[in-house]
C-alpha cells in the first residue's frame, strides 16, 4: 500500500480513512502533531518527535497516548508501505465529543490519526526563494498544533508568488518560516532565533545546532531582522524532509551563496546522522 | 431525529457523520464557520450569518457554496429535527487534498459539515461569572475560523473556576469573550469594543446596537480596560444563543446590577426581534 492511514485503531489506505465529524480537531483544530521523515522503515529522531509531541500535549493539557504505543502505531504503518523513504504524519487530538469549547465533560479517549506516504528527502542541489509575510499568528507558535491557518496562507502566498517559503517576520524579528526554521551563517558562525514562544522548536535546527558543535562552528541564538539575514553569507532553511536547503534570493534580491563549504560540511554531517541512524539508501 | 448532520451531500445522524481525514478542516483547521439559533424551523438572522460567512471565507480565500445552496442544506436540516428550538452549526473548509500548506495544486471543492441539535435560547435569569485570560490569538480574530485552540482553553479556563466565560485582555484592552462578545451599559449609554482585527463581529452584538438606536441609547464603540468593565452599570455578554446575558461577577469582584430597566428593555426588544423573524414559542 502506497499511502497508509490509521484512526482510533483502524488501518486503512489513505483515501478510505475517515473520522467523525465530532473530532475536535474538525471544528476547532484542537490537537498537535509530529511529522518526521523514515528510511527503511526507521523514524529518523523518534524520540526528539516524542518530546516535542509531549511538550505540546502537556500545554494544551490532551492526553496523548503512550510512546510505546504509538510507536506500534507509527511502526506498524511503515511496515505496510513499500516506500523507502516515507513522511509519516501523526496528530492528536482532543478527542470526540459533542461541540463544545470546554473540555468534554465526560472524558473521552484522544484521538490518533495518523499516515504515511513515500517521500524523499529535499533535493539540497535545489536553492530557494523565499518571500516574507508579517507574523500575526497566535504568540504560542512553539506549541505544534493544527491551528494552522497563518501558515497554509503563507505558503499559498509563496506559491503564487513561485517560491519555496515564506519568511515571517513579527515586530522586526525574523522567526521562522511557515513550515521551517531559518537560520544563517555569517562570518563563520551560525545564528538562528531563539527557542521560546514566537517559533516552533525545529528538531532539524537542534540536530544541525548540535552538529555544528562537532564541526566547530559557533552558534548564537538571537533574533535577526531581514536586513542581517539578507546581509548572510548563506540562509538555511530545515525542516524533517528539509535538512538545510539554502536560500538564493529573499524578496527577489539575491542572499548568500558566500560560504558553500561549511554549508556542505554540515550537510554532509547531518547526512552522516541520518545514515547512522537509519541506515544507506 | 435529534441531531442531524450533513457532509458534503450526505444527512445522517451526528452520530454516523464522518469526513475524510484528508478534509483540511482535521489537520489545518483550515476553514470558517456560522453558528445560529433557529425556531420553529426557521433560522435567525439567516442574512447576517451569511454576510459574515462570506467575508470570512473572501479573507481565507475560500470558494464557500453560494447562498442558496447553504440555504437548502440548513433548511433540510431544520426539517429532520424534531426540536422547536435548535442550534445550527456549519463549516466550509477549504476542501479534501493530500495535506501541504499550500492550497490544493489541483482545485477541489470546498467541503461543507453542518450539524443541528435542540438547544434552548440562554436564560437571561442567570447573572454570569466571569473569569479574566490574556488575548494571545492571532491577529485576525475577526475571522470566524477553526483555527479555536485559545478559545477552548479560555472556555475550560473559565469553566473549571466555576464560571461561565473567559473576557480576553490585549495589552490592557478588553476585546470579548471565549465564544462571545462583550458590551457594558454605563450612564445610560452601550459601550463596547469596536469591531477590528481583534475581535469578532458578532451578530447578536451588531442587533443590540441597532435596538439601541430604536431605544435611544447612545452607543460608543471603543476599547475598555478592565477597569471601567468593572465600573460598568451592567455589564452584558452576547452570542448567538445568549441575546444579553449579565455578569455578576468578575475575577471574583461584583460587578453590574446597577441598569436593570435598560438592559430589560433590551432584552425585550431582542426578544420581539426573535418572534417577529421566527415566531412564538
Amino acid at each position: 500500500m502506497e499511502k497508509v492511514a490509521y484512526y482510533n485503531g483502524v488501518f486503512s489506505s489513505l483515501d478510505e480513512a475517515k473520522m467523525p465529524v465530532t473530532d475536535r480537531a474538525c471544528y476547532f483544530g484542537d490537537g498537535i502533531y509530529e511529522a518526521l521523515y523514515a528510511r527503511n522503515g526507521i523514524p529518523f529522531a523518534l524520540e526528539d518527535h516524542f518530546a516535542r509531541l509531549y511538550r505540546s500535549a502537556e500545554k494544551l493539557r490532551i492526553e496523548a497516548p503512550a510512546k510505546e504505543e504509538l510507536t506500534e502505531i507509527i511502526m506498524k504503518a511503515l511496515s505496510m508501505t513499500d516506500a523507502k523513504e516515507a513522511f509519516v504524519y501523526f496528530q492528536i487530538s482532543r478527542g470526540n465529543a459533542m461541540r463544545q469549547h470546554e473540555f468534554p465533560f465526560t472524558p473521552v479517549p484522544a484521538s490518533v490519526m495518523l499516515y504515511t506516504q513515500p517521500h524523499e528527502l529535499f533535493d539540497l542541489t535545489k536553492p530557494m526563494r523565499l518571500i516574507t509575510r508579517e507574523d500575526t499568528r497566535w504568540l504560542h507558535c512553539d506549541i505544534k498544533s493544527l491551528n494552522l491557518i497563518p501558515s497554509v496562507l503563507a505558503a499559498e502566498d509563496a506559491y503564487e508568488a513561485k517560491a519555496d517559503e515564506a519568511i515571517f517576520i513579527r515586530d522586526g524579528k525574523v522567526t521562522e518560516c511557515s513550515a521551517s526554521n531559518l537560520l544563517i551563517l555569517k562570518d563563520g558562525e551560525i545564528v538562528t532565533a531563539p527557542n521560546c514562544n514566537l517559533l516552533l522548536p525545529g528538531i532539524t535546527k537542534k540536530h544541525i545546532i548540535e552538529l555544528a558543535g562537532t564541526l566547530g562552528i559557533p552558534v548564537t541564538e538571537r533574533f535577526m531582522t531581514l536586513e542581517e539575514v539578507m546581509a548572510a553569507d548563506e540562509v538555511i532553511i530545515t525542516n524533517c524532509v528539509t535538512l538545510g536547503a539554502n536560500a538564493y534570493e529573499i524578496e527577489g534580491t539575491p542572499v548568500g551563496g558566500k560560504d558553500p563549504e561549511r554549508l556542505a560540511a554540515i550537510r554532509a554531517a547531518y547526512y552522516a546522522k541520518v545514515e547512522a541512524e537509519c541506515g544507506a539508501l
